[in-house]
């Protein structure tokens, strides 16, 4: 049974971890959101690849969320200290410093950031196929209306990171994804796959420049019956991050019932959360199947538990 | 009195923490090699340049010599561990790696090395002004034989820090040299210039390549009355280092009285160690002025002593 699973950060990793606890991981292929990369001190940064990197190799922070346990930030210390260095705010560990120093190293040396995944994933043993969504530059630019009044566009890391997510979204715009194509694989992946999954990952900025990617939306609308997603939000708020700050943006009721909605021309079945259970009824009304379960993955044999949902939704 | 110093590294920044204990560290332009500049992972490092900074900053390392004091290596350990990272044979810590990452980040941004070279010492407080040599890609090669007999070409750092020097020098090269510039401020501190001191650094590939660089081996030699010279020879062998491996390659004998010879056409003095004391009959005869003192330089009272004498014979 071949499986595909559509990307964030932090929530995807951990959803990741129990899916190859239910299928085998050679199985499984993953599509990673880069929208969010940037250039970090002229480094190369692929936060979403690195975190689910980071939690398929069992060397994420698990309390932090993002980043390598054990980490520390000497670095990145003396960058913003001493140095003042712009994008300072933007917090790269020691360890975390070689991945992108490695990376960005074979990025100049010719290779292609599909090349470069597949070098650092061999390094960390990460056990499953992992796909940037393109190999082009696609950057996710939040305009805002700040609290002054003015109208300002952000980069992703910036809005969310060094503002805190502060600021009035108007508007999320993916610069670039017109002309970027999907990553070697990913198409194919797609039309393959036995199941395809959303992972519990941000609609907007996680998902969107994902689906945004052309093409790709449109073969997964063809394969909505094989296709089924997480909610990211359970009980009217996201379980991590401030999805809450940009689904309004898009017009997005803040509820599992509401992302079910936004997503209904890509998705046959929708997993929910058990306290969200009394909007079962309004998804189904969508078309969609619907199962409510426990989505809190505080440890793997519930991130597994919840996958399996996730997989009988997707193939029933 | 303004005073300029040649320098390369780890000597050098001994006996300018000295030299500015003796004179207004305003009035004083170093000159730094940059022909073992290297990129490792695609930073630019300027070893004699970090050197220098860090030890007139007072954040070098005295045990090591090289590298800041309280270092850490997790980033490189990672590189050379992990990720088996070409170049992971050189140990950049934590905290230097910001150093770099800095200056890469500079230069990447148009910034000439100079430009990145006074950008770094202010972030350090570095009292002197700091020079590059060149502002141009200078790059020391060493050529030589192998214990396998195979001649092959290793810059200067491969050959020093991966082979530790244990290959025979057949020859020195400093590649780019004729096509460089002095760095901006070099000739003018060298026209103008009181004293010039030559640091005790390696003659061969710290000090060669800053005289390699078309006219500053001239203007030296024109001034050569204000000219001296510390010997970094003692005693028969290096201070530091493993000059007495490449000394050969140029026909230099390795004794205080074989350097001063090699310098003679841009040296008014030469300055040996107390144990060196019988060969300065040999120096005087080659018409130059001589001084013997304790150069050995276990703190900065020490230094500043004998950048003292070195001064002296240099306006002498």
């Amino acid at each position: 049974m071949k499986v595909v699973a559509l990307a964030g950060g932090v929530g995807a990793g951990k959803f990741l971890r129990g899916l190859v606890r239910a299928v085998p991981a050679q199985d499984v292929t993953v599509i990673v959101n880069t929208g969010d990369d940037l250039r970090v001190h002229g480094l190369h940064v692929s936060p979403d690849l690195d975190s689910v990197t980071y939690w398929l190799a069992g060397v994420a922070d698990r309390e932090r969320g993002w980043g390598r346990e054990g980490e520390t930030f000497r670095a990145t210390a003396e960058l913003r200290d001493r140095f003042e260095a712009e994008g300072s705010w933007f917090g790269l560990g020691d360890l975390d410093l070689a991945t992108h120093v490695f990376r960005t190293s074979l990025l100049a040396g010719g290779a292609t950031l599909s090349e470069a995944t597949a070098r650092v994933c061999e390094r960390f043993g990460v056990p499953v196929r992992l796909l940037p969504m393109s190999d082009e530059r696609v950057t996710t630019m939040i305009h805002t209306l700040t609290e002054d009044g003015v109208q300002v566009v952000f980069d992703f890391q910036q809005y969310w990171v060094q503002r805190g997510a502060r600021d009035d979204v108007k508007e999320i715009l993916f610069d670039g994804v017109e002309e970027a194509k999907p990553a070697p694989g990913v198409m194919h992946a797609l039309h393959s796959a036995d199941a395809i999954l959303l992972c519990p990952s941000n609609p907007v900025v996680s998902i969107g420049p994902i689906l945004a990617v052309p093409g790709v939306r449109r073969v997964i609308a063809r394969r909505k019956e094989v296709v089924a997603g997480v909610s990211p939000i359970v009980g009217g708020s996201p379980v991590r991050g401030m999805a809450d700050r940009l689904l309004p943006a898009w017009g997005v009721e803040v509820s599992a019932a509401g992302v079910a909605e936004h997503y209904r021309d890509v998705i046959g079945g929708w997993v929910i959360d058990v306290v969200d259970e009394a909007q079962a009824e309004r998804i189904r009304a969508l078309d969609l199947r619907v199962a409510a379960t426990d989505s809190i993955m505080t440890d793997d044999a519930k991130a597994e538990a919840l996958a399996r949902v996730a997989l009988e939704l997707a193939s029933a």
